[in-house]
């Protein structure tokens, strides 16, 4: 495996132990019944473990977003335009499309990466990472080369890299690449040995007859490229995609550099699946967010260990789901931050006539 | 009843049916896959529905807690002692329990407001509407007069009137008043048949003794009262709370107002559904947020034929969960108003070297 991704896997450092124990502590001393406030109280935790520190912040938030194409978008296996993912690719920058008008609003940052949209274009606010005009078809060839897979999960690396230098505190990863929930299918059908028909979906609404290819065309490619699944590198290389494999590159760099990552939806958890393949301690840096309608989604953030807090209905992709997971965190790090102890919930007199004691808050006199 | 809160029930319009399909098809002009932001597009629909106006902000967003005691405490239904009540109604104004460091945090407002702490206290950010030190304990005796329940109702009207003066574009209706999951499971189970056992949990933590009894309480007192299903103003006052009462209150006061009120978690359900049983329309304003772990919630969610989209695990009350989803709502107008439509997504040629064109993205030459 290249030296970059190798040394990435080696610096995923479990979450931190010590401070996870001090972060229930000042928990249980926040004046509430313990446990009361559920995910709150969870995800600062979890998210003291991961960047060492009890009180954490959420006021620079970024999605990453992905894009490239499907080759296999050739066997009809999306109704939405191929060329869409290069209008996004660029309406993304402008703050038009689903997630960067959230982004936009919320003022969260979105970083445009063109890891292979398969046409030359013009737009400096998209980070021009080009490894190729769009993968192959996957259902006729594998759909790309060893080297252009472990090349994309590097550009995610990168990017990853840059969120940190520039102080980024929570990451979200997403994507543009039409053709990518069969990509994703793929992917999860060889990690978890599940046919295409329990990890497909319709996407963003295919008919029956065109739905019944989709399912051909992942099972079909699996069967002839037999990627192997304890190689997620192989797995991307032969049935997965540009964006994909960079998305599975920034999950695993966010996780190096100690950085809460929000999943998307359904490429966006397959993308931290294939991360977490690659190294198990990635799983320790990973935040769900929403659940996707896509029927695969729940298979694999089960197989993360994860459960998604917002039942929002959304299969839009991009990373539109990550805004307003950065301000669940928000809301989670104000309590950790901002709500009172129980000592510092006592009340002095000056508000009383007369009181009753109770067992935690008392009156000073 | 009361002739104010008569004249509120008339005032509570359906949902506007003519702003619903206008806000329907700006939806569907969106440069997205039909539906594929799925509850960020029913919010903002119905809100319009709600408003008269498509475009919508949560600009000023107000959680109103109402504060009182509960005569049922006698019984040693809470493992939370009373004093708390008293506690936490003057921390709500000073930023220091859960709900009111989150809305602190984000820029919400919180009103807070006496309708019966069984003591009398000094402190102006308090609204004082007191209509007794709390109330009668219920397992012996009724735990108001009707008159003090059509009060109570009254002073929810007031304070939404206040809101709508103050311009408020999304009321939260919170609480504070131990004892209240007990008075919550005896009104729900009046609303629907089911013994306690079906819609009493063990609120705080309580142990097996102690919630057996909690289930006595519930239903002897329902048995020795017998309440009227059919008249929620004798359902208050016989086995409910000034608290909830008061809700009610806000929640038929903002429906009559047409502003979009968010129900928190058990306790604020059930004062939804007491609101829709004195008005039925009162459910076209309402939204749901996070789904409580009280057992009684999804009974009761299900009587409002709504579902809560946030699983946070969450059990404080106060209004807590409100400020999470006024940021979903406020994401939810942001897809509205801010959102390219396909028209508007269409990127022109500066862009581009060469482009293949799609259905609904086309370039402008």
């Amino acid at each position: 495996m290249n030296e970059k991704i190798k040394s990435a896997c080696a610096a995923v450092r479990p979450a931190d132990k010590e401070i996870i124990t001090k972060a229930k502590e000042r928990q249980a001393q926040l004046a509430k019944p313990p446990g009361s406030l559920g995910l709150l109280e969870d995800i600062s935790v979890r998210v003291a473990g991961m960047t060492g520190k009890i009180h954490n912040k959420a006021d620079k938030c970024r999605i990453v977003v992905l894009c490239a194409d499907n080759g296999v978008c050739d066997e009809g296996v999306s109704c939405t335009p191929q060329s869409v993912t290069l209008s996004q690719t660029i309406n993304l920058t402008r703050g038009l499309t689903g997630a960067s008008s959230l982004a936009k609003h919320f003022g969260d940052e979105v970083m445009v990466v063109d890891v292979g949209v398969m046409t030359d274009f013009n737009c400096p606010a998209v980070i021009n990472r080009k490894i190729a005009y769009g993968t192959k078809n996957l259902y006729l060839e594998p759909a790309m080369t060893r080297e252009q897979a472990e090349q994309a999960v590097c550009v995610g690396l990168e990017m990853a890299e840059k969120c940190a230098e520039d102080g980024v505190e929570a990451i979200g990863v997403g994507e543009m690449g039409i053709g990518n929930t069969t990509t994703s299918s793929a992917i999860l059908s060889v990690f978890t040995g599940e046919p295409a028909s329990v990890t497909a979906g319709k996407g963003g609404g295919l008919l029956e007859n065109a739905y019944q290819h989709k399912l051909e065309v992942i099972d079909g490619a699996i069967a002839k490229h037999k990627p192997d699944p304890n190689d997620p590198i192989d797995v991307l290389a032969k049935v997965g995609g540009l964006d994909i494999a960079a998305m599975a590159g920034v999950f695993l760099g966010a996780a190096a550099h100690r950085i809460p990552v929000v999943i998307d939806g359904f490429i966006s958890v397959v993308a931290a699946l294939t991360a977490a393949r690659l190294c198990p301690n990635v799983k320790d840096y990973l935040i769900a967010s929403h659940a996707s309608f896509e029927p695969g989604y729940q298979l694999a953030i089960k197989e993360l260990g994860l459960e998604a807090p917002l039942l929002m209905k959304m299969r839009l992709g991009e990373g539109s789901g990550c805004p307003i997971m950065f301000r669940v965190m928000d809301a989670a790090y104000a309590i950790m931050n901002e709500m009172a102890t129980f000592e510092e919930a006592s009340i002095n007199d000056s508000y009383l006539d007369e009181i009753r004691i109770g067992d935690n808050f008392t009156v000073k006199r």
